[in-house]
């Protein structure tokens, strides 16, 4: 089993924050950005971490004119009552996401769903963690975005005009499951990252997930260009959401976005966030008497009975992962990306951590 | 190619208004009955058509108690302004989701977004049809249900305690493309009736799409007794939210929907709708200058550009078939369709078709 030593969370916040600070971000942005980190650590995410969102930052952030440290959120006024539209004006992704989903929460309170709409946005990292937020909180979210590039062919085509266009939900089912059901993927089969780990380490790709030059599918990831969408016209269908919100939104045409700039163009992504309260679902007639939280645990129950007590539900990984953190009074980090993370504090002008004293994580 | 005739719409609808009317439901119920009926076919959409209608209404419907004619929709209120709860009292479910649809678009006009739960409601059969409507006229909408019948098993589990649980999205694409997009599917790689069929017929599955009765996967249809969600964890996510959705609603535990009744217990399906008004989520900063409605074309362009031409679009199939209905000037029906339509007619005490008397579409 993989070694992981337990970082204390201020600690991680403390060296984050910094990074964040030295590349320009005021002290909100700065937090929003340790907090949704520590968040993705804690849960057991370990491909939307600090190290991660530092990296996006290094190759499409503030140093590349596709983020702008400080920017102000600018709501645009509509009739809508119960749908904000955000100009982030390329603020950091996880301090837009982070105020889009309190406020889809307090217009949910008022109008039972909520839903914010925002353009020229940055990428936001891990969609689930802001519907994980709100579930925990005893809310329904949902979230979509445009992902930086293009690297997913439609299906029957041969170039990569799609993103890997993730959608996220979250439910509250705390009281039932004891921890909120998240669901939360990428419509593509794989990530591009895992078919260039393939090609660096050998193996092949499952099939259908990936296409050669020519749009055929192949498994061999040395000839792998392009993406493909998970369960044919399914998942091609869910990505194409995606786009649409986008482009409903004021996201430009998907195949310039996060790419070298274009004068006269917009290469934002978009996101889009919805809120329900579910109190507002309820018709109050649940079967013997139940309340609503009762009905959703009784119905829990059946799925997961009758045999079927073995299977994993979205988001008891994350729960798992939380539970450990927790009753190791930290956030869990192999040796590697305590590297990592070392290399990140010394640019930040912080000290670094002796990995062999960090105690090793039960 | 299969042969298809010419059914004039009028001629449809009144054998299955009669056929509805029949069975104890009033005019307008028996009127969407065929409106919906008539939209299926005009779409190519030959597994909810009429035949189908009676042939649920037979199996869960007036017959059995699943459906009640005549029954009055119920408003339950709620402080929430956006969001309507009813209580559908087992109305036949076109009858609902129709006025559902309605009442959506109503309050997206007023907050942007407007949503309708729908509590013991009775199969509204192809959710596409309802979502294909609000986008034809401009409005993004989406519907989510229970499927009657729990067939499909958790992943990893041995059990069906799910339904195949469809999820139904029309994106308002008319001047971008010539029609809607719909994005419209069950969460269950197959449905149970392919099963049979293959059964019937011979051939096997595809992988991953049915278990046997330890709940290991096959593809021999006479072992499959359950089926599988699409995508692995993917599409196994999807189709928990419609449990999910049903539960905040007021449906009761999944494996006795719509089964032999059980007292005190609750057995009906639940709906979600929800439309979007597309000017509520614009920012107004397309690039270019352009307006929204150019910016979605100017999107679809881009991936469907570049080589992707050929590409199928969700919701083509079905915009070239309601073409070729409109160019013959009726409905399409295979012949041994026009037998079954043939056999209502007669239970409802019409004139029959006499087949050959019939056009042959082009």
């Amino acid at each position: 089993m993989e070694i992981f030593r337990v970082v204390p969370e201020d600690e991680h916040n403390i060296v984050v924050e910094a990074a964040f600070r030295k590349r320009g971000f005021d002290d909100a942005e700065a937090r929003a950005a340790s907090r949704m980190a520590a968040a993705a650590t804690r849960h057991g995410n370990r491909t939307h971490n600090a190290i991660k969102a530092l990296h996006l930052d290094h190759l499409f952030g503030s140093g590349n004119g596709g983020c702008v440290p400080g920017a102000r959120i600018e709501r645009i006024a509509t009739p809508f009552k119960a749908v904000e539209v955000w100009d982030a004006h390329k603020k950091l992704g996880q301090a837009t996401a982070l105020d889009a989903i309190e406020r889809a929460i307090r217009l949910a309170d008022e109008f039972g769903a909520g839903t914010i709409a925002v353009d020229n946005a940055f990428h936001y990292l891990w969609g689930g963690g802001y519907v994980l937020e709100a579930a925990k909180r005893g809310y329904i979210a949902y979230t979509c975005c445009t992902a930086a590039l293009t690297e997913v062919v439609p299906l029957g085509g041969k170039f990569p005009t799609l993103g890997t266009n993730p959608h996220s939900w979250g439910l509250p089912t705390t009281e039932a499951l004891g921890y909120p059901l998240v669901i939360d993927w990428a419509t593509s089969v794989v990530a591009m990252g895992r078919v260039q780990q393939l090609a660096r380490e050998g193996g092949a790709l499952p099939p259908n997930a990936a296409v050669d030059a020519d749009g055929n599918p192949t498994t061999d990831p040395l000839k792998a260009v392009s993406l493909l969408p998970f369960g044919a016209h399914k998942g091609y269908g869910l990505s194409l959401i995606n786009e649409l919100y986008a482009a409903f939104i004021g996201g430009s045409t998907p195949t310039l976005r996060c790419r070298a700039p274009v004068e006269n163009e917009k290469q934002t992504p978009a996101f889009y966030f919805q809120v329900i309260h579910p109190e507002s679902l309820a018709a109050g007639r649940f079967a013997a008497g139940r309340t609503q939280k009762e009905n959703v645990k009784a119905v829990l129950a059946d799925i997961f009975g009758h045999g079927n007590e073995g299977c994993t539900l979205p988001g008891q990984i994350e729960a798992r992962a939380a539970a450990r953190s927790e009753k190791n009074g930290g956030l869990l980090f192999s040796e590697a990306e305590i590297a990592a993370l070392n290399e990140i504090a010394a640019e930040a002008g912080q000290g670094q951590w002796k990995t062999e004293t960090l105690r090793i994580a039960e």
